[in-house]
């Protein structure tokens, strides 16, 4: 499949690289090109990961048949508008970015909680989008390969659309997580719960000083 | 240990017979005490009971060696001031209600989100109370038997002080936690992750359709 992954952080190298891995076309977009390929943390990366082609927003969109928003959760509209309503309309967009303010440092404050989230903004803004939320819950190496935690644990999907989810399921089949470990939480005001999800995590890093967990949703039998 | 239980709900006369059950000496605190030994709910509760007492909020705060605020969220703040500074000074006071919004039904809204938190208002207005944030992240029955749910799960405290962690993980371990299943996130603010983890509580609930589930903390080895 033809992937697009909006930013070049970590997260959405971590995401792009798996991808090309897995033997997807992908992409990564970016505000300014020449800038991103002047960066030394994207240089040696991009050497590290030849097939992943280089684009600017636009581009990047037209380029993908599914569209990752991997931006930060604090520019996730502004990346989405210079990537294009045109070439979000009908596609599935993966939504994995939190609307975090980091500009007093760890724990970081959620610039949108209670009664909206970052995923009901993007499917309002564009609403030709099949918006899936997923994956935020966990640090983007889990989110990747999800044996990097041993026994079971879970990963949340949120949207409107009953066929993206699937494909979004299947994306995370691929990344090597079980089905029965994928929870449909339903519609897309549900990423409210997962996105201020994210300040307990924040809270469990600086507990355990590490990254290195995720949580698993345990059911009476 | 006498104990004094704010709140005469489910959650609260859940934690109160249960605490009896262990062997302390527990009472209910009310606004009204004629007006709840009136409720016809209560009333069935209380001669299945019959140990527990029924005080004002004052006379039940002066009463508890160690009080719980299992009030209602919304109306934490007013509940705590009729039981009166004086009678929580010193006192380790157990918080384990959310700030939500039910006029609307469910999932609830929270009425404090991102840069504030309940736990911490009651600890700004309560200097004197060693607040401890606990318990709050699963139904009331898990809460108290916590074998109800099999296999590991984690439950959180939060809150300045150390000793008053020690006494809440001890009360933990009386209803059957394990001391490995407690995870102190630190001080008072990381109230915040675990109230706000209570929307995707309940967008759980509503994806399941029960609340018998909670959440386990995994870490790679």
């Amino acid at each position: 499949m033809k992937i697009a992954v909006i930013g070049t952080g970590m997260v959405g190298r971590g995401l792009a690289g798996r991808l090309a891995r897995l033997g997807h076309d992908v992409v990564v977009g970016t505000r300014d090109a020449d800038a991103t390929a002047g960066r030394s943390d994207f240089q040696e990366w991009q050497q590290a990961h030849p097939d992943v082609g280089l684009l600017p927003f636009a581009q990047a969109g037209a380029f993908g048949e599914l569209v990752i928003n991997a931006s930060a959760g604090a520019s996730s509209l502004a990346a989405l508008d210079a990537v294009g309503a045109d070439n979000l309309d009908g596609k599935v967009l993966l939504d994995l970015a939190i609307p975090l303010d980091l500009s007093q440092g760890l724990p970081p404050t959620l610039l949108i909680a209670a009664d909206d989230s970052l995923g009901e903004r993007i499917q309002r803004a564009f609403p030709g989008a099949r918006v899936v939320k997923s994956l935020h819950t966990m640090y983007f190496e889990i989110m990747i390969d999800p044996a990097r935690i041993p026994g079971p644990h879970s990963v949340f999907v949120a949207g409107e659309d009953a066929a993206a989810k699937k494909t979004v399921s299947e994306l995370l089949g691929e990344f090597g997580w079980p089905q029965d470990a994928i929870i449909d939480l339903g519609g897309i005001t549900t990423a409210r719960g997962t996105e201020m999800y994210s300040r307990l995590y924040f809270d469990l890093v600086g507990a355990f000083g590490d990254f290195n967990f995720t949580i698993n949703v345990v059911r009476a039998a």
